[in-house]
């Protein structure tokens, strides 16, 4: 049966995050998608409803069996049942483990430009953000090693946030490239959290390499955060899952999780998340078909009608980086003359640090029809700023 | 329409903490209720699982507005809309707060025997608990005013954790008490936590007084904590809100809530509880009346069955308190021989501290089947129990 990613479904007035705009307004910006989730989840959520107690809910083998089996599954690679962790979000987990396993005035490494929200996790909780910035050459970005290399060992750096796939850029990184990262890491005795919650959506035949699948050695100073969040536009189900292979980090995650209160689940994320796994396998197929399509359709629609924006091609999620660097440096008043001009709302890419300021990330996660009305405003917005120079 | 709160619906192997018990046990402890919520909020769940997409999710006025509309009809005061946060659960405040609004090795006074999750918030934290025991004279527990003034005025005491109504007594403080405890907190500078996540479960005609409804000053100095999770029996909803009538209080909660990842509703906290509060009057007053049936058969039960056991009536919540101090001073070793003799599993009352080392405490919030078998089952354990002596 094949799922449908082409309905419009109006989510204006529904306290959905990403549609608190104007009426007139077209939101590309915040990680959700447009399309409904996969009709096994919808039916799995419906069930727990009817079922009408909602007491304290507790973490069945069955929830890490479903997440063990997905993995085994769609990434060559089963992590034991007794590596997994419930948590109630990424987010969640990487700011108790910021506060767990580093101290105030440490240095965590990032490689920007990255997830914004990174930052906050650092930041927020007393910590300083270390950036390696990736280069951007000839339209790819890559890993200055050196630079990677004399962060991971300045005195003060005691973790790394990974980011694979990579949000915003969408990269995926080879197995030979996080096992180099690994090594340095575990040289400089810099824990490693591996946030892989786009895991599932990469593109095109590129291949993710779960951290954990990695030399023991390495994935043993390693946690690797995933979800079916993104994949199937779950977000405020609320569930995510920690893959920690080595016990002695498990055991101070585990305290650092409970102790922040991130660690039981609502009456849903459970169910949820074992409807994705166990049912949701042919809906994420079509999606990335679906998202690769989404992509060709904005690389076409650049390269005839704005020559002067450079897409990115992303290896995976539904998130594109737009260069606009021939046009601005300054990528937060392009967004915001964009938004005021046609109503278009777009990630400034400044708030991912690194050369972000000179880029623009498009969530195009939607309809043909949303993504061709977001286009169309994209071209008159470029249009319009460049007459006003 | 009368509701049901007699049909026994099975939650064995649904996941539920309550029910993780052996086949042959019958669980009266962690307090979730037995019986099925208001069909209102299931309906509401329904709907909103079956809308589909599950993105980020925000917190609209219409949910505060129910708060407060809620807080005016039942308890006949009205928050002020700005007054109120969104959290994803009580205890999850609570932690919160005390980690942002207290310092490590602070002292945090309640009033024990109290609800055992309160300790687990202080002192996994780093404060420490100091403790101003009620003192129980003929059945009837009293604050020694004394000693709690003596606790609040030490020099490392920064907050006060109020239970009202109380658990595990079932206490509802009066006005004048909290008028006073308030009024004590401020002398000496202590900020009061009242939680009052029991509050709509008054029985035979007692009131609760909202902390925030006292004076303007002592009001300021506090933070208010509710939820529909005990009320209605959706713990796993994941929703509670805050009630912070200080601007200044208040913007520090909520960086904290914020900063910790506990200020964003799942996709069914906000839908679930607006059915609650706008629809789930008649359900909640109908509960209370079997509640308060559930327990005059426990006093007639002990009174007959049980001349050694003593029932602590309770003003509110569902949570039976029992003297059991003419049988043992090892509350924690009676509650396992009746586990194991009978099946049935009681909270041990030693983990409220306090004097609950003689008291056992016993959830009656389940229909009369499941109350009558229990108590059976409690008679026959303490029979038992008897005879080993
Ligand atoms: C890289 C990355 N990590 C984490 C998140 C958010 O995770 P959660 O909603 O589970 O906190 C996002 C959302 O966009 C993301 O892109
Ligand atoms: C006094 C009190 N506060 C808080 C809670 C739990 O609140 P929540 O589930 O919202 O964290 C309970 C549950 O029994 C309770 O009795």
């Amino acid at each position: 049966m094949p799922y449908d990613f082409e309905t419009v479904i109006n989510r204006r007035h529904t306290n959905a995050v990403k549609w608190d705009v104007k009426d007139n307004e077209l939101p590309m910006w915040v990680a959700d998608m447009d399309f409904a989730t996969a009709p096994e989840i919808t039916a799995a959520l419906t069930k727990r409803a009817q079922f009408g107690i909602f007491g304290y809910e507790e973490v069945p083998t069955a929830y890490y069996q479903a997440v063990a089996d997905w993995w085994a599954q769609e990434h060559a690679f089963r992590p034991q049942l007794d590596w997994l962790l419930f948590c109630t979000g990424v987010v969640p987990a990487i700011s108790s483990i910021v506060r767990k396993m580093t101290a105030p005035g440490d240095n965590v490494v990032v490689q920007a430009p990255v997830y914004n929200i990174f930052y906050h996790s650092i930041e927020n909780n007393g910590r300083h953000t270390l950036a390696s910035n990736l280069v951007n050459e000839n339209d790819q970005y890559r890993i200055d090693w050196d630079d990677l290399e004399r962060k991971l060992a300045a005195p003060l750096t005691t973790m790394m946030i990974l980011c694979n796939p990579q949000n915003p850029i969408g990269i995926v990184w080879s197995r030979a490239t996080l096992q180099r990262i690994g090594e340095l890491a575990l040289k400089h005795h810099v824990l490693v959290v591996a946030d892989e919650i786009h895991c599932d959506l990469t593109l095109n035949g590129n291949q993710y390499v779960p951290f954990a699948s990695l030399s023991d050695v390495v994935a043993a100073n390693s946690i690797s955060c995933v979800s079916p969040s993104k994949t199937f536009n779950v977000a405020a189900l609320h569930a995510a899952t920690l893959i920690i292979p080595d016990e002695n980090v498990r055991a101070l995650v585990s305290r650092g999780i409970n102790n922040d209160e991130l660690a039981e689940p609502n009456s849903f994320a459970i169910p949820g998340s074992i409807a994705a796994y166990t049912q949701g396998k042919t809906w994420v197929h079509e999606l990335r078909t679906k998202i690769a399509a989404n992509q060709r359709q904005v690389a076409q629609f650049v390269a005839t009608e704005l020559p002067q924006v450079k897409l990115i091609e992303a290896q995976a999620t539904y998130l594109l980086w737009l260069d606009v660097s021939q046009i601005t440096t300054d990528s937060a008043a392009l967004a915001q003359f964009i938004r005021k001009a046609t109503g278009l709302f777009l990630s400034a890419g400044d708030v991912y640090r690194g050369d972000g300021n000179q880029f623009l990330r498009m969530n195009v996660a939607c309809p043909t029809a949303e993504l061709t009305d977001g286009l169309a405003r994209l071209k008159r917005g470029i249009r319009a700023y460049l007459t006003t120079k």
